[in-house]
């Protein structure tokens, strides 16, 4: 898989997403080969609650010429060179008024930083601060040949698999940011990839996958769906900077024990050695919507190293070298755990709740008794005694101190001899 | 007291218990001297729950004989040497033949195992594995003179304290084990003299004494006795290894603060050093049966080395050695703290609640005030404060830190005085 | 304010204050002159509850003669030299009756005690252990001319300062203690000051201080309005033991998270580095009474160094050279901080709860999105995500940590711009 993974993003890097733009409609197109994407372009202007969705924004080309004519920035070279969503512009200006357009790093000399501007109109150049200081004395031609269209539109895609039932598991992740590798195209890949290993399933589950612009592609999409998701979501995480070799970061849903929290924090507990938990804060990437006080969604995020928490980011320095395509691979089976531990986190009722069933007689206890009862027997009673309808499986999992995977198993054992069965679910 | 525990060992220790049989009566017999027993014969055969009772089980003799005669194996000697429910095998058989009927523990080479085959036909013998070693070739005289008889039954007991109320206290042991002193006699024996010291006290709990064979006795108690537990049992104890030099360990019941666990959680924090407390696991002795979830009774195990925590666990070694009793009326002791703190175990009311009563016009205060309120004074105004009709004498107890025996005293000065009362108790 | 704390702690000072008498009513007077009081006269054998109002006492002089005819002590240079409530006694008695009189420190030898006998009628004088061994046989005179007047009266005093509303915040403090300045005059001193600052603010809640003698005047003004308080009260502190230079100590209310607890816990935790939380007990000032289980108000008290902490206390070391102004005024600022963060308590409702609200088109965000987003937007993105009515101020500070000073100014912020309103408060 980890080659696969590693072709898409080859293909998905060099394109310069934004909030909307040809770009976007491009990478998801791509991703179009992977997922059974519903693709839909809201137009400009159209309001959601607090917003309007911007212009389309579309670059033909940018670069800066020195006061000799040769082009020193260009926008083919990098596309994070341009401010997003910078406006048009073509002159001939000095130095000096230049620089009033030009964004740096100056502690981080040889990063070309990833700067926006969507709401206000103005244009800018991202260059390396080193390249700053090299800058002569002179006039400099600069050009923009971008445009803003208020007839256009903001490209957004989602993804259903239906499950037997309609209580719903989203996954949520963002094409907005040019070429930025561990934040940006991590979370896409592994989304794509978790909707292929799903998608040939029989779920309990219905998933729902979303590839939004952030902030105000998740906005729009809560202006549509944000009451179908409060009535039906079971549990949901935001996907992202989840590519690099990082121990997992784990953000809480801002209800706190919510599904998806006890889901993912039992894997980790369970599978990993380090690992971050950290309750929910405000801020961050599109749990801020999905937590907002009106839908309180219990939506988590799982990371590996999260953003603001590595050096390159919202910087050139996030580019391949950061990431690694066996860590992705891997991200992507612990989201396949903790998916496969909700599929599983049922309530069991004990057939034989009183006293101890015989388990001689069915074959599931030595004949003889001696010193020690047999290892295997130990989730089997867990089960039976927890199995009262008011524990499902994490909760046994997590008072018993039992992998999951065991209990799992255990479970389908003790259905196949009829002392156990699954408790219907409440909706 | 510590002379007639004795006695009473000694007396026990040599008999040939197990799930039913003649010493399982003989062993009631001699327990009916201390406590006044109600012994009933359940059939072979008769049903409870998933379970029947097995046939009863009998042993003449049973021993084997070296190729020169001479008995090498002989049950008379130690009823261990029988592996337990053995059916009848009269015949001469080689020494591979017989070792797929001896059973040894390599790791503890001079201990002879405690093997039991209740519910598949078999027959055994244990031996230490250094006469395992020392088995010469050729033929051996195989005797097992035992009986199964369908129509037999098993032996239970049970007794009864009744106190003011018909709230209930019980207190389980098992009659089981042949020739074994912690895991077992300690048990019966600790159970017995607690009788003997309640009996002839004005208790307002009702006492229910309860000596039958671990697991399938208790399953049969709990298939006539369960309902009537269920509505009136405040808590319950497995009185089991209780009999060592071990700190306490107290296993929490499966509801893990139910009144058994807070009084006796109380106790040893004010009255031990070091002591465990582990939660309810669905392993162990009868608790298993008393806390399955058709149940769920307040019944926890106060005991001293756990079953499975010492080495000499069912083998030859849990012997007359490894126990002490000066320990066993030490555990008598503090299962009757126990039980004298859940008596005492009242909700006050303070008749005078608003602000302080005039604790010097009754004598209850210092007429001086000075730098320092007396200390005996502690007590007195945390039970006064308190004593709102929510808390009990536990919650007191926690929340002050005061000792419990002397918040005891203090509550009975104040009833004396006309200030506090005792609230009717919820049913 | 220093200056002034320190002017009116030296008119104070000399003064015998106790439960009753011309001291108490001449100590109000000078307090009239910072507070608006409301002076109540009680009359002796007044009942309130289970306690009378005792007899007023005054001395006019009280001194021991010498067999020389020198006076060696003499209530006219330090009121502690004589028992509270000594009745009246003239006479000559040899030195080993007198002795029997005589209440020294024998560890404190330089210090005299402070020592009172309100419901046993007895007298006598209280003297340095050093004096004690000094005196020489012989005969002395002893003079107490006091009077113990059952149609006297015991003076009270409150004052109010109306709020917006009728919920009330209690400031309690005692003035029954002769020349002790950290136990006693420091709550007077502090309590008045703080009705000064607050007086002329408008204020939500209602405030009452109460300046009564401890224990029995406390009493009395629950019996008169207990009832109302247990509607009304909101939050309420016991000053006392708040002049010296010692940290913060939090004394909880029994109910231990009472609004009174939630916010001094707050502002300690916030603003200073060392300080001590205590779980309520029932011993120590009037909280006994407030928080007896009748009442069972929510009043907890905020000191400095605690009564019964420091070695001077209820002695003559507790004097002026114990306490410091520049603390007490530190002490009147940290409790007007609690009262200012009650005032602002209030729970918010984001008016715009789905999704985040567009700060930018409101001035309230960066207009260019780079590496960071900017330190200031923190406080409020948690004040609208937690802002549904559910928290309040105090709740959104600790899950958020920022200070709570900064959570009001910007909540004031976001409310004048529309995006946040003020929950009505429940009655």
């Amino acid at each position: 898989m980890t080659r696969e993974l590693e072709n898409y993003f080859d293909r998905l890097c060099p394109i310069c997403r934004s909030l909307t733009g040809n770009g976007n409609r491009e990478t998801l197109k791509i991703l179009s080969e992977i997922v059974d994407l519903n693709i839909t372009e809201i137009p400009s202007g159209t309001a959601c609650f607090d917003w309007n969705i911007p212009p389309e924004w579309n670059v033909k080309e940018a670069w800066i010429k020195d006061p000799k004519g040769n082009i020193v920035v260009d926008f083919k070279n990098n596309n994070l060179h341009l401010v997003g969503y910078s406006i048009p512009f073509k002159g001939r200006i000095s130095l000096s008024e230049l620089k009033s357009h030009l964004y740096t790093l100056p502690e981080q000399p040889d990063l070309i930083p990833y700067i926006t501007s969507y709401y206000k109109e103005r244009w800018g150049f991202c260059i390396t601060h080193n390249q700053l200081l090299s800058l002569q004395e002179g006039e400099y031609e600069v050009c923009i040949d971008s445009s803003l269209d208020t007839n256009g539109s903001m490209t957004i895609a989602d993804a259903l698999i239906k499950g037997q039932t309609d209580a719903e598991i989203l996954l949520s992740t963002y094409i907005c940011h040019p070429s930025l590798a561990n934040n940006e195209l991590s979370g896409p890949l592994v989304s794509s990839f978790l909707y292929r290993s799903l998608k040939t399933r029989k779920l309990r589950y219905t998933y729902r996958f979303v590839f939004v612009p952030e902030t105000i592609g998740t906005i729009y999409y809560l202006s549509k769906y944000g009451e179908h998701l409060k009535k039906k979501l079971g549990a949901g995480f935001v996907v992202t900077t989840i590519g690099d070799n990082g121990t997992f970061t784990y953000k809480r849903s801002r209800r706190g024990n919510s599904l998806a929290d006890k889901a993912v924090e039992l894997v980790l507990k369970q599978q990993e050695k380090d690992y971050t938990i950290e309750d929910f804060y405000p801020q961050g990437s599109d749990e801020r919507q999905y937590c907002s006080p009106g839908f309180n969604l219990p939506v988590g995020s799982l990371m590996r190293t999260r953003y603001w928490n590595y050096k390159e980011y919202h910087t050139s320095g996030d580019n391949k070298k950061i990431i690694s395509f066996d860590a992705m691979q891997k991200s992507i089976e612990t989201y396949l755990d903790v998916l496969n531990l909700m599929e599983a986190n049922l309530k069991y009722i004990n057939k034989m709740p009183f006293c101890e069933p015989q388990l001689g007689k069915r074959g599931l206890y030595s004949t003889i008794g001696s010193k020690k009862s047999p290892d295997h027997l130990t989730p089997m009673m867990w089960l039976l005694n927890l199995a009262d309808g008011t524990n499902d499986l994490i909760d046994i999992a997590n008072r018993s101190n039992i992998p999951y995977k065991q209990l799992i198993d255990v479970a389908e054992l003790l259905i196949s001899k009829d002392l156990l069965e699954i408790k219907d679910q409440e909706q």
